[in-house]
């Protein structure tokens, strides 16, 4: 529970508040509460905004949320209703992003189905990107729930997506509750699987779309898009059009996060049974003074990625053109967009 | 320490013995130990020639032990004779392989010096392929290791080698103590520095080679080769000639070993500190009843590898022809391949 934005910063920086969508919805929410306890709005949307840097929903969400603030104090608000104000527009982020899954959803559902007319998809995916991420099912994932609804899902591949394990614990949860046929993998395996024809397609979410329609997302991400090119499987990215971030010129621009290198040489054992809970630093798989190397996300161009699906359409081929109509229809529609 | 044949059989099935070439070595001695113990030697050799299935090196160094002690048998030596034929051939084994090293260092560092005029590698190498998988200084990491003695290695990557962490365990600590500039990273994190320009050659083992020039090795192997295709990168196999088998005639034929799900869906935590030692099962990263996927291995064809360095020299480009003359050169030099 996070009573202040110090706790709530440390919450997203610890990944305890994860994923691209979710990330927007708690900057919201952080700035809303920064101004119903009467921290400074500006500061607390600052720190928010620059709490994880490769996200670009995280800074959108603060943005709104601090945006609907001071206008309501230009108008003469006072403290209390500029807070609601705040509160207000956090609510209409997570309300918009609930919607936006469930029409994700629909245009990916009806996107695979173009793309693979036999039916019966057996559909990889890494990390996570379901519930636990956004205000209503997802993005890659509330594709999957769509497809698995609709009786089409063979088989769910789950990475693990190391170092952190989000897809062995997150997705693997996910997909059990919703009743999927899911097979968890170490991300090594995914390459014999292609090999094998056992993929049909790969989708995925994103941290950070830039203008030129190139993805960051979750490290590993980029090797699965790779893997895809060379087996000829579609490559398909979900997310919303606050992913999109027209400032960001290219996938060169975009800034990757380099975490702690003690993620990768400990393992962070949340509970051992027998034992309880282990305090601490996590058990060492790795030498002591080892370094590791862990950048948090990776970055695929534009021309390995077969469709970019968003709550206003599928963009594809994926390119500058395409993705700058996505955002000019998102500006002249539900403003998720606007500046 | 394994007294008997059933406990070495387990200790190569659990891994505590793993490493193509040392099986080979280990297989052997295993034949000699069953011979000095009085144990039915057809027998031992036929459970330590199946304890795994994929490196071929196991069975070729049980039936070179059983060969010498059978031969020893049909000369009328008696029991102690025997088995001291057995132990000579498992010692022969042993010796070879530490000399094969030495000349598949040799080879594969004039290799790197030709395919890399520049010198300063960024070797990318996966799993474990030194001094502990040998009777010498290794394959891949043998190579490695004479680069960083002629002061030519910039930087070894290490990919950790999910699920069991071979790289993050062994390979680290062979590079520490080998004093290299070494880097660990989550397997997912290899694709960017490829994309970044960060790797020079790729270095890994072999378990088996098909005669059509197919390696089976640790899975993540083949999604490394075809990221190196991508980027344009070396991707070059060391291994014994122990280690080609003419009788798999291609990469359908490799039989991979399907291991336990277990390994991924468990972390096995061999020592809690401020715990001690936690016995049993590992500690569940997913849900219960979550089933994986755990193949040991993947197959990488022929036409991703720029070449395959044995100690009787390089094969480049990896062709049927190229395997078959390496078969050639091998039986009328050294034997190593004679069965």
């Amino acid at each position: 529970m996070c009573t202040d934005v110090p706790a709530l910063v440390e919450a997203i920086r610890s990944l305890a508040v994860r994923g691209a969508p979710l990330l927007g919805i708690a900057g919201a929410y952080g700035v809303a509460l920064a101004a119903a306890r009467g921290f400074d709005v500006d500061e607390a949307a600052e720190s928010l905004a620059h709490a994880r840097p490769t996200a670009v929903n995280l800074a959108y969400g603060v943005r709104r949320a601090a945006a609907a603030y001071q206008a309501a104090v230009r108008d003469d608000a006072d403290e209390a209703q500029a807070a609601a104000a705040a509160l207000a527009e956090a609510r209409a982020l997570h309300r918009e992003d609930a919607e936006a899954s469930d029409r994700m959803a629909a245009h990916g559902q009806a996107l695979l189905e173009e793309l693979l007319p036999a039916g019966g998809h057996r559909i990889l995916t890494h990390c996570n990107t379901g519930a636990l991420v956004s205000g209503g099912e997802g993005t890659a994932l509330a594709v999957v729930k769509a497809v698995h609804r609709a009786g089409q899902l063979r088989r769910l591949w789950v990475d693990e997506t190391r170092p952190l394990l989000q897809g062995a614990r997150l997705t693997a949860y996910e997909a059990a509750r919703a009743g999927m046929a899911y097979t968890l993998l170490a991300d090594n395996a995914a390459g014999s699987l292609f090999a094998a024809g056992e993929v049909d397609a790969v989708l995925i979410g994103a941290d950070r779309i830039a203008a030129d329609g190139s993805v960051a997302n979750k490290v590993g991400s980029y090797p699965l898009a790779v893997l895809a090119r060379y087996h000829h499987v579609p490559f398909v990215v979900v997310a919303p059009t606050t992913t999109v971030d027209p400032a960001t010129p290219d996938g060169a621009a975009i800034e990757v996060e380099q975490r702690s290198g003690h993620e990768v040489t400990h393992i962070t054992i949340p509970y051992v049974p027998a034992v309880g809970h282990v305090a601490g630093t996590g058990v060492p798989v790795a030498p002591l003074g080892t370094q590791a190397h862990n950048p948090a996300f990776d970055v695929t161009p534009p021309e390995l990625v077969t469709a970019i699906v968003t709550e206003q359409g599928v963009v594809s081929p994926v390119t500058a053109d395409g993705i700058a109509e996505l955002c000019a229809r998102s500006r002249s529609g539900n403003g998720m967009l606007s500046e």
